[in-house]
């Protein structure tokens, strides 16, 4: 299977799509590419770049095929990377009447989608009659910036099968993009999404003064949380410290850039729920993720003390500074 | 057993003595104190501060009997911390001529002994008599200078024996420092001294212009190469993403501070090997870790890509750039 056979769609437009668009770039002739209005659509074709998102990327027009018609972008892609923020996952599939029938969607959004509280893949599996046939899942660890500064990145692709997965691979792999393959579809997705609860609680973490020692030690703490859901979620034979999942833990937790970990620091520092979401003028990822996870608890039977944790914080309104400390006796 | 039936003796006045030193005295009495001259002595006694690492942090001087006499510190103690620069052990422990029999003497050293090449506690096995029943090894991650500041850290404390090891944690353990114990002494030793190795490579990376993305990935990998270490040198069921694994590792790693990441910093920079050690005024305990475990790689036969390419910079003058780029795909 080679990707030069397949027409290569991408549906979205913001940081993370942006760069999955310069990734496709250096390999793919031409990419049909959704955005959600004329704006970001007309600045694409006429000034080469984003108008919002890493906006120092050049993009050369002809290689697009710019649209906002998501039907279109469907319709004449085979291979559809599908890269939006879990929030608006639902909105931006609304108008869709051509179906994803015979088609890979890769999805690549860290996130559960609110009101649902599912999983990207369980919402798209349920509402839009995907299998585990045609969806894939792209992670990193990665940070968008860097992809725009061509900085070396490593991503992983997961698809249950592996010739399926390689063709997924080939579309990225570029002088500064590696890639690997997994079967390991949800285990990719939800170490994604996991590691962004995570960060929040390092942001939290950080607020109340806590130091690297201590930082360590949660993130440590973390990825054996991480492991202990994954292997109830999809038991099987990974190793948890391989880049899709510790790696991409890493570069969030200790990053900050990182929104969920910037969400959680305002929360350390006494913001509350409401006003940290005002401030930041978003909602970060992990917010919506940390309701999602902690609901399933007794279905997983597994200890999720740092999950726990900022539940309780971001939720039941506890006081960050009491729970943070009662977790503390609970780390090791 | 209780900790208060035996006596208590530090070797050591560098920044992790004095952190250990500060936490020993918010639970034990007295305190025998070695300090390796009459400058530190003097100064810790008339101004009741360390006159060179952590400056901060004040002493009761009645609660220690500082002596220059190592003699003196080792005949009146039973039980031992000895937390000297692997550098300086050797001629540290000259003097001896008290036995360590009957003693417990607990290292926390993270280096190879220079010229020997072997581990602290090999060391002290072969040339002064110790064996598995007396010696222990403490283990952060733990800056010293968040321990000045009582900022939360955790150590584990490794020895054979759970009783002797629970004696010693609770030496340590206080409102701000919380102790685990293990029976995994050489692997807490081991992956002490191999996160320095990994810390050189991140500073090399870094000093390259490798971003967060690629370090993310970077430490997955490391974390990975230690396990595959340890498991030839002591095969035990050892977690190694408990806090004295990969904690010690991010903490390290992680970290602007710390001497072994700026050393390779450097080095990624384009300072020789001997400009950056003249320029640092001291010699990063990785790179001797780095010679000590490479040259054993044909007694381990495991994969070490990473150590060996740190190898290859710093003993083999190789080219950093090129070095690191062969590396980087090893990695994923």
């Amino acid at each position: 299977m080679q990707q030069d056979h397949y027409r290569i769609g991408l549906i979205g437009n913001g940081s993370w799509a942006t760069a999955i668009a310069k990734i496709l770039s250096k390999n793919i002739e031409t990419i049909n590419w959704w955005v959600k209005d004329e704006f970001v659509k007309e600045n694409l074709i006429r000034t080469k770049h984003n108008p919002t998102y890493l906006t120092d990327v050049e993009f050369n027009p002809d290689q697009f095929n710019i649209s906002t018609d998501i039907n279109e972008v469907v319709f004449n892609s085979d291979i559809i990377f599908f890269v939006v923020p879990s929030i608006f996952v639902e909105k931006c599939l609304e108008p869709l009447n051509v179906g994803f029938r015979d088609k890979i969607v890769i999805t690549s959004i860290k996130g559960i989608i609110p009101e649902h509280y599912q999983t990207v893949n369980d919402f798209l599996k349920k509402h839009h009659n995907l299998s585990d046939d045609n969806l894939a899942v792209v992670s990193g660890p990665c940070h968008a910036e860097e992809v725009a500064l061509e900085r070396l990145s490593y991503l992983t692709v997961a698809h249950q099968d592996t010739a399926i997965a390689e063709t997924i691979a080939n579309c990225l792999r570029c002088d500064f993009i590696q890639v690997k393959t997994t079967h390991d579809v949800t285990g990719t997705e939800y170490g994604a999404i996991l590691k962004n609860i995570f960060a929040i609680a390092a942001g939290i973490a950080h607020g109340l003064g806590y130091g690297d020692n201590f930082h360590a030690v949660l993130m440590s703490n973390a990825i054996r949380e991480m492991e202990r859901v994954l292997d109830v979620v999809d038991p099987l034979d990974r190793n948890i410290n391989e880049s899709a999942y510790l790696g991409d833990l890493l570069v969030t937790g200790y990053s900050f850039f990182s929104r969920n970990r910037m969400f959680g620091n305002m929360i350390g520092k006494g913001y509350t729920v409401k006003s940290a979401i005002l401030e930041m003028n978003m909602v970060a990822e992990g917010y919506y993720a940390t309701k999602g996870v902690y609901e399933l608890k007794d279905q997983y039977r597994v200890r999720i003390p740092i999950i726990a944790a900022v539940y309780k914080i971001l939720y039941l309104k506890k006081n960050p500074k009491k729970v943070m400390d009662k977790l503390t006796k609970k780390l090791d």
